[in-house]
């Protein structure tokens, strides 16, 4: 009776303890109580309305790109994601167009007033590459590259960060503070899901991070439907439940002809499929927004 | 090249085989096409329109029981949980007060018009408790207790059958085939969350086995709020997030005074928080509903 | 600083709490300093030196058994494993011949003196079993099954106890807790892998468990190298792995022809690879005992 | 049954697929049957005889080091670890003397003619560090630092390859492509444990990886005993299991005064602790060699 007293009471003081410490972080909500806003191509993201990123897993020609990014525009979209440098399990795979990809995409967007997000994987690429991109993607492989979060929060460019394969929502906040340390604080948050024994999805979207990472955080938090679920029928759904917990936007991947992409055949939406899934997404927010 | 496009028609051919046998299952879509309702009170659970359980972890006395089946009542809602027979991590733990606590939760409900969903843990139990229960849960340690399976297969009863804890979706589909297999086709399937590395949550929600159970399976398909997240702070966003991605209802734990709830008094909600918690959900499925 | 001061108090207090409170369990060391030996058919399970359980994954025939049961005699082994009440995913598999399997398995081990280890998967099973078990085996899937475990304590045979799939190593103490709860303090404990991302194997053997249970506990801990690594190529390796760690004995699957056995066909040994095995295993361990 | 037995056709000729492409790579037991050596110090690590790899978890001063590299060489061992550039969850924690750091560390490996083994976090730092160390280590967080693979494979320094917290086996041998395939074949890998649900420790060791490993490549295993437990009293035990299963060798951390350590304080041996460690393992293999 006693003892369980006095744990009780050690458990409280350290769990206290312990959000002091996160308090602390200059990520946290308690350093700052209101939202953090990102502004790109003048989209507000964070600011409470759902924002998107959509765009082909990989560069791969200038055709391929341009068709994306009229698509995009065409829903008055207003960025477009793609990889120039990928990160890829074998080194035998398409390791993406590096920087003449980048170029590639960035006149592509600019011709359709489009803001890019790019994915840099090393220090190294990223004064090369600074030109031709407006948001930093850092991904999930790289979420403990520290060196190259200390990079990206020396620029000041927005950092969209994804969260690790196998992170804790704690090192995934741990990981932002690294960038807001070196001065950035255009953060946005990434969830991708998580590796878990389940395999009838690539990754196991935990969708509670949403709503802990906007209560710890003051820090815009995305929605990765792609590479969580690694399947075209759940990104859809995937999405709705994104909106519905809270998230500030949702990343999903289009590619005119995924049969023969270089990279995530499996999961890219052709265009069909594109406006299908925007289509619904719009009519299942136009109701929602009304009471958010 | 060519190594490449055999292995491509092997999968494919694979992918077939798998899908076929998946057809051949009595729960499957392909067996049976349009939706199984199962009806618990007037309840249509499965029929498109989201329904609720709600009710205290672990029956401990009459009053407890009546406070919230009251509450219940009050919003409408037509069913009651309550656990009897506890499975417990220790033996030294509350083990729930057995056929006394059924015959307590039975009375409660009946009084308010609800019915009772209580979960049995061993076929031994199932004759004497049959009488006081609508609905027979099977829980997350017993997904794989096949003689209980067959033994509740065997009753004219509704079952709401839990995921395990580390189950796989296609072992979670195949406990139910067990079921349906022994002539009771009455299942609701009800994912609460799989153990994960990630600790900021109790288990990590598997939201997309939403859109995928309703997929593979005509079953009615449940997200337990309180259990997956373990954190009451949690339990409005994902149960919005819940809804959003088609699940046919939510189950959450209430209890008049959780600080004090012999069981899981981290995570019960208490009747103000209840209220809160249901006016918010209910508006948010007011607006969502328009459209779905 | 004088924060993290307190931290630490704090940590190293519950640490103590925790201690302390699973010092009280039956099973725990605390309780009892000197290890338990189980003691079957003139084994002594636990007393030092390892001791092994071998047989075919199911019951199948008594021709099947006989010629197993003949191969361990010959190499001076005491106990016979087979399966006649199966726990199977789908309820489509074979499901074990039941009484009359269990039947089979004890003649074909009394007539080469063997004992008999056994699944049981739930208490109603348990009374016309007992006649023809020496040790009750409760499955993966049964670990938390806890009327069974209860039901087991119960009984005056030896219980051979898995670790639960997914099981946390204070799940599986409390699991143990619940047998010597009941009366019956004759538990040997068994690792068995847990389910994790990686599918190079069937399950992930936690090999430290075996140290961690040996300190927590006075019971005799087993490795069945057989269902952690679902791999026939691997069964030595870990075997080894299992004897220099302190584990009491090993387990592991033998079949006269495995390609045609009705579970588990890819993992069990016929018989040249058990002898091939079992040579290498005694020579590794004449080395190794010397100096334990 | 035609079916299955189509399935079971379809699976072989997958696999066979899969085993063949696994053929393919620099790396594999298939390009290259004999095993590779990889020599430090005079050290021969993989050529049958385990080896050893000590020293403190990260580099704080010239007496620290000092200390330790002392006793590592009366024990007539040639390697010595130390952090120089520490990647930390945090960015408030000690992030490591960098350069200064491992100057140290190289004038104290030196004056007792050890081989320093140190880790590189980006590849920028490359250069500066090269003439400071014999061994580069890639750490777990960087399995798949792409660049950085690809950096340290154009050096004609051994690398010492950790496996990412939640990397499959698969992923990781991909990783050691990365590096052999830029010109150098000096590797060695490293088996540090995985992310699981299990709390007990501080990650899983996967024990069973060290097989797989040895088999898959031609190249030599180690096992980080101290990351992958987290816990002083499983080190000993945990690398009589490496040498057991075939382990090539073991890492293991030793500090002069763990209790004030800027990092992993928790885990690492003090030099009275250290003498006993490796007292014991000498007895253990003396046995055990006999018989390889």
């Amino acid at each position: 009776r006693v003892e369980h007293l006095f744990k009780e009471i050690f458990k409280s003081a350290l769990d206290v303890q312990e959000k002091e410490q996160r308090k602390a972080l200059l990520v946290s909500r308690k350093k700052k109580a209101e939202d953090t806003v990102v502004e790109v191509n003048g989209e507000r993201i964070g600011d409470g309305k759902p924002t998107f990123i959509f765009g082909p897993c990989a560069v791969e020609s200038y055709d391929q790109v341009e068709i994306v990014a009229k698509a995009i525009k065409e829903k008055g979209q207003k960025l477009i994601r793609g990889g120039a440098y990928k990160p890829r399990t074998s080194p035998y795979d398409f390791q993406g167009l590096g920087l003449e990809g980048l170029k590639i995409l960035k006149k592509a967007a600019e011709e359709q007033g489009l803001a890019v997000v790019t994915e840099i994987v090393t220090p190294g690429h990223l004064e090369e590459a600074l030109d031709y991109l407006d948001v930093i993607q850092v991904g999930a492989r790289n979420m403990q590259n520290f060196e190259l979060l200390k990079a990206v929060g020396s620029t000041n460019k927005p950092v969209l960060l994804k969260r690790g394969m196998a992170a804790t929502i704690d090192e995934f906040i741990n990981a932002a503070e690294y960038i807001i340390a070196n001065g950035n604080d255009q953060i946005i948050l990434c969830e991708r899901g998580i590796r878990t024994y389940e395999k009838a999805t690539r990754n196991t979207l935990d969708i509670s991070a949403v709503p802990i990472l906007k209560q710890e955080t003051h820090l815009p938090v995305f929605v990765d439907v792609t590479h969580s679920t690694g399947r075209r029928d759940l990104l859809l759904p995937t999405a709705k439940a994104a909106i519905a917990i809270g998230a500030d936007g949702v990343m999903a991947e289009v590619h005119p002809d995924p049969a023969v992409a270089l990279s995530d055949a499996q999961q890219q939406m052709d265009l069909g499929q594109f406006d299908e899934f925007y289509d619904s997404l719009m009519k299942f927010m136009k109701q929602y927004e009304m009471n958010r």
